[in-house]
C-alpha cells in the first residue's frame, strides 16, 4: 500500500471484486441497460406500503441477491458499509437490520456507492476483512417525497432536473487471493482511490444538482491524475455518476480549463441509464442507486470481461437537505473516485 | 493488527489519540463538567442565524480549536470522518467544507463519535494516514425540529425523554510515534474496536430512546468480552454514551441476564454531563455531542493521566428518523466500541 499525494492511494494487495448484484424499479428496467440488472421490480412498493419500506426491501433484496450469486452467507461479511439518500439513513437502517452484520452506515449523497466501495476496499486492503459488502439505493418516489414535493402534488420539472433512479447496487469486496463460494476467479479489482473534498461552488439550484456537482467531479477526477501521475489516456473510461447532460458539459469544460481533455473517456452513469429521447427524463438519471446499479450491472462486467482495462468510477453527490435548500444555503458536492481495473 | 473473533480488531500499532478539543452551550456549561470544556458558547445560534448553521459553525470552531491546540493545521489531516443528527449530514457538510480536507461522511445517529473514532483508527492503524480527524455534533434545538417539534410549541417532555446535548467533540488521532507540532506526547492510545450491529427489540417510543439503544450497548459490550475473552474486571470504566438513566437500568440488567455484572465500571456520558436535580433533564443528556464532549473533556483526560488504565468508550445510537417514527417503525440501536488505554 503506498499513500499517494494529497487525497489518494494505490493498494500493493489489491482488493477485489468478488460479485455485485443490482435491482432496480420498473423505469429503470425500460432504460437500455434494462437486460443487465439482476431483477426488475414492476411494484414500486416491493411489496410493502411505504415508500421508505420500499427502499430498504430493495436494500434487503440486492444484499440477499449478491450473496446468492457469490455462494457467500451474511456470516461471511465481515462489515457493511451502507447508505442511501434519506435522512437519517432510513432505507439502509430497516433493510438490513435483520442481517446483523457490523454497520457502518456513511452518508455522501448520490456518491455513497464510491465512499462504499473506497472503504471497503480501504478496510479490506488493510487486512482486517476477507469480505465486506457495500450497499447504496435510491428510490424515485422516496426521494421525491425526502427532496422536493409529494409526487401527489404533480410538480412540473425543469430541463435541468435529474430523474432519481429506483435502483440498489450491492458489491461484495473481497480480500487478495479470495473467491466466491462459487469458486468463479474474480477478475476485478480496485487498485487505487482517491478521496473527495467538500467543494462549494455557490450553486444554489437543486433543480441542477449537475452543475453543484460538477466541480467536485473535476477537483476528484484532476487530483487524481495529479496523485497518480496519471493523464485521461490511462484510463479507457473515466465514469461519473450522475452529472447528467448538463453537469457533463460542465465537467468538460472545466477539465479544459485545467489542461485536460476527458471527452474521449468520459461516461456518465446518470446520461446512460435512461434513453432521454424516450424516457422523458430531462437531464438523465440520478441518486445513488443510480451510479450502484450502473457499476454493478455494466462498469464492472466490461472490466471483467477485459473490454475495459483501467476506469475510474467517479459517484458524484449534492450534499442538500430540504432544509438546507429552503434556509437559502448553496448545495455543495462531493465525489469520490475509484480506480477498477482488470486483472 | 489482529482479527478478533467475529466484531473486533486488536492494533498491534495502536493508533494515538494527539490531541481533543469540546465546545458547549450554555446549559452544558452550567453542569458538572463546565470547567473541563474548552469553551462554552453562550450564545445558542453561534452567531448565526439558523439552527442548522449554529450547529455547522460549533462543529468548525470545534475542528479549529483542536488543530490551534495540538500545533497543527488542516492541510496536516488526512481525513476528516464526521457525522450529525441533521438529515442528510447538514451539520458536517456546511460546518466542514471550507476545510477542503478528504471528508468521509459517517452516519450512526449518536453513536457517530464511536464510528468516527473507531474508522480513524483503522484507517491511521492501516498506514493510510498520519493524522485523522473525527468530529461529531448535536445541537438542542436543531435536534428538536429535526425529530420532534419545534421549540417554539412548547411541547411537554416525558420523564424518559433525554435532553439533546449542544456540544461538539474533535478528535485528532494519529499513527504510532507521531506527535503534535506542540511537541506533547500523546499518552492515550486505541488499542482495539468493536464494531455493532443494528438491534431491533421492537422499542417504538422515541421519547424513550435509551431503552431503544440499551439492547444495543449490550450486545457491543458482550461481544466486545467474547472477542477480547475480557471481563468487566479488565476494564476501569465501560462508558456508554447516551443510555441516560432508564437506559443505563436496562443495560445492568441485559447484561445480567448475559452473566456480566459492569455496575461497578459502569458510567454513561448521559448521565454524567448534567445536573439531574438541578438540571431538570429528566433522564440524562443524549446526541453525538453528548459522548463527542465528555470524551474529549473527561474520559480521555483521565485515561491521559493514568487515573484510568484501560476504558470501553461505546456511543450508541437511536436510528430513527422522524418519518420513520410516523410510520409507526420500531426505533433499532446501534452502538460502536473503542478500547482506550493510556500509555
Amino acid at each position: 500500500m503506498a499513500v499517494m499525494g494529497r487525497q489518494s492511494i494505490q493498494f500493493e494487495k489489491a482488493p477485489l471484486i468478488i460479485e455485485a448484484a443490482t435491482i432496480v424499479g420498473k423505469k429503470e428496467g425500460e432504460g437500455p441497460f434494462a437486460p443487465l440488472f439482476d431483477r426488475v421490480e414492476e411494484d414500486a412498493f416491493f411489496g410493502k406500503k411505504t415508500w421508505e419500506e420500499a427502499e430498504g426491501e430493495m436494500q434487503r433484496q440486492t444484499a440477499e441477491k449478491v450473496l446468492e450469486k457469490a455462494g457467500l452467507t451474511r456470516m461471511d461479511m465481515r462489515y457493511v458499509f451502507a447508505g442511501d439518500l434519506l435522512e437519517q439513513m432510513t432505507a439502509s437502517t430497516f433493510g438490513l437490520m435483520g442481517y446483523e452484520i457490523p454497520l457502518i452506515g456513511i452518508y455522501g449523497a448520490c456518491s455513497t456507492m464510491g465512499e462504499g466501495l473506497m472503504l471497503a476496499s480501504m478496510i479490506t486492503a488493510a487486512g482486517y476483512a476477507d469480505y465486506t459488502l457495500a450497499v447504496a439505493s435510491s428510490h424515485f418516489a422516496a426521494a421525491e417525497k425526502e427532496f422536493r414535493f409529494p409526487l401527489n402534488y404533480g410538480s412540473q420539472r425543469p430541463l435541468s432536473a435529474t430523474w432519481t433512479v429506483t435502483g440498489c447496487g450491492a458489491v461484495i469486496v473481497g480480500a487478495e487471493g479470495m473467491k466466491g463460494g462459487n469458486g468463479k476467479r474474480p477478475s476485478a479489482r480496485i487498485t487505487g482511490v482517491t478521496t473527495g473534498k467538500v467543494m462549494d461552488f455557490g450553486q444554489k439550484d437543486s433543480m441542477n444538482m449537475g452543475a453543484c456537482m460538477a466541480g467536485a467531479a473535476c477537483d476528484t477526477i484532476y487530483q487524481n491524475f495529479m496523485d497518480f501521475g496519471r493523464k485521461p489516456e490511462d484510463y479507457d473510461r473515466i465514469i461519473t455518476g450522475d452529472l447528467g447532460y448538463v453537469g457533463k458539459t460542465l465537467l468538460l469544460s472545466l477539465l479544459n480549463e485545467k489542461g485536460f481533455d476527458i471527452s474521449k473517456q468520459h461516461d456518465d452513469c446518470g446520461i446512460l441509464i435512461f434513453d432521454q429521447e424516450k424516457q422523458d427524463t430531462h437531464s438523465g438519471g440520478s441518486g445513488c442507486g443510480c451510479s450502484g446499479a450502473m457499476f454493478a450491472a455494466h462498469i464492472l462486467r466490461q472490466v471483467e470481461k477485459g473490454a475495459w482495462k483501467r476506469v475510474l468510477f467517479l459517484p458524484t453527490g449534492a450534499l442538500l437537505s430540504k432544509v438546507s435548500f429552503n434556509e437559502n444555503r448553496t448545495v455543495p458536492g462531493i465525489a469520490h473516485g475509484v480506480v477498477l481495473e482488470h486483472c
